[in-house]
């Protein structure tokens, strides 16, 4: 049965940056199922890229190999990295991408540093270490090769720290996370932060929604959901509520709560 | 062999959507050979995907699993459903996006409503019915399972109604149906609704076009061809007639004709 | 073990095109590999497509099969062709965009025109011929079928010529032959080219880059690096060089050299 390798990077889908990596993969691990998360990653932003990987890799099954890439310090002091965590693996740079989805708090994940030169393009560009370092490494994993193989073993690995809301009373203050094709805003506020509460409102910017729904009802101009990731997620049914209200990354979120009856 | 799976909706390629809907289709049916149709079609635009779908579907092999998902009442009353027709299967919302690739007058197609709690990611969310609904479905489809093992029978499904072109006389009146990437502006106007005569103008908007050509002629600033789905296409030879134009989704177009001689 | 078919085109991901086309490859050679190189090619860019193809399929395994279809003349007289040159396969109009993958300077490389009805959808479109001629013939060479099988040998193929770096004394003019998803400036220029001097200054419009750097130093404004391609290459670190100094493709390119000591 062949091995999954997934895909994320802010390579874009225009150059062949993306199909070069999987010539390389191939090429060593011929019967691979590529699947790409994305590669529309805004260029060199870590966070998002995490966020995506957290938010997709749970959904695939044990033994699938998570390749992510979004690596502004390429050719820098950063390492690369391969971590084995929840009976999955993944690839990438030492600068966070892979920590939202490989928690430091899981029991008994793995990471070595990708030095082994066999598992290597040589020579190493200094500017594509998704062709000549990540992909080797992710088809010698995808074949079933050993992690310690890729290199010696590191004992921590950068994590990237999310902003975390705060209540005070009845007011929960958090920011937007994330904001998908739809325009819908993504929050760091979940079901456990609202202290077994009711909704009573959710602010961003001039938007104001009343309550929360349970689906996005398009009879409304704002709703507020708990959302298939469990995160508060603001959106303008048939609309595109970042658009609409210059809502942006890292805005601040409000929500008022009031006792559960 | 593995069966393919061929996937279509509005989520975009930016967000993990469709990469998580891949890997639980994955976690259920390891060998499956996935095909993107497009994420592209824009939020919520019902026809086009049922459009998108419908020229391509017939391309593919008998057995083929196609999934769709342009879904605006996600959440809300309308069926969940699959359909297996033409030696093919098809899951979506029961909404119209499936019905122009499963024509009503189709001899021996059977529906049901997707409601098997074992086909089902559980707890269904209401946000996103594409990863705990569809593509569990779409999976079992994909492994050989009955269309009867994902719930009861439906005798009846949303069918979308296209525009019908008018012809008076001389002249037929028909509309933009669909603009493809190079600003082509596919019409609802098929070979058959020429009765035999001979196209001598065709105008949308403020272009105007003599004559059926045989190809994209490039010496050219406008033409009209019958396209590789028989559907009237008018065409700016190396540019770009709905930007240039200002055409849009629903304008009408006029054609002239004369009689054979 | 599963042939790889690469697919190259301008047809983007919004409309059905590519689809339609790996269905009529996957009917007819059920456990193919597909890997997308790119459909963003600007429309009708056959430089572009060239580049982009003859930059990945290196790394691509022997028996690969290069679908390239960028055809401003489809349904004109350029002809349709295969190629088999270095252990792989190319498919593709006959107007230059195999050209740089496949160097008339090969040794060994033959080419057919395609021409057989049995190789093809019947009736031919005069609009899609990525789906009438090519896709067949990609899948019977994916199959294992001979090239010859295709139709009569052609004994010259069309030829890119790109613009050549000149140098005279300390300084080489070249040009930007390709702009990345980064705004990188991709050049013409070679190491080869540098006459084993050391880069004083590279200038392009408005923006003047001192020395060469190994990679992408985000302490500096602008880079120039030779890239993982071995192309002199201008980057603005966490920039976009393109848009920041309106830079556009053959902009001329500036490179000052001084002896190494």
């Amino acid at each position: 049965m062949a091995a999954i390798v997934t895909l994320t990077t802010d390579f874009g889908t225009q150059d062949a940056f993306v199909g070069t990596m999987k010539g390389v993969i191939l090429a060593r691990c011929p019967d691979v199922q590529l699947v790409d998360l994305t590669h529309e990653i805004p260029p060199q932003a870590i966070r998002t890229g995490a966020l995506r990987l957290a938010s997709a890799a749970p959904y695939f099954p044990a033994g699938t190999v998570h390749f992510a890439v979004v690596d502004p310090g390429v050719g820098g002091l950063r390492r690369p990295i391969a971590i084995e965590a929840r009976n999955q693996r993944f690839v990438g740079p030492d600068n966070g991408v892979l920590s939202l989805a490989v928690s430091a708090s899981d029991a008994g994940w793995r990471a070595v540093e990708l030095r082994s030169p066999e598992h290597r393009l040589e020579p190493v560009s200094n500017t594509f270490h998704g062709r000549d370092i990540f992909a080797p490494a992710a088809a010698h994993l995808a074949s079933g090769g050993a992690l310690e193989d890729l290199g010696p073993a590191v004992s921590s690995i950068v994590q990237l720290a999310l902003p975390l809301p705060k209540r005070r009373g009845s007011v929960v203050r958090g920011a937007v996370l994330d904001i998908d094709r739809f325009g819908n805003l993504i929050t760091n506020v979940r079901s456990g932060d609202l202290a077994g509460r009711v909704v009573e409102r959710v602010c961003v910017g001039d938007l104001q929604v009343d309550g929360l729904s349970a689906a996005y009802d398009p009879s409304r101009a704002g709703v507020a959901v708990m959302d298939s990731d469990d995160r508060l997620e603001i959106a303008v049914p048939g609309g595109n509520a970042a658009a609409q209200y210059g809502v942006r990354l890292d805005d601040p979120v409000e929500v008022g709560l009031r006792p559960a009856r």
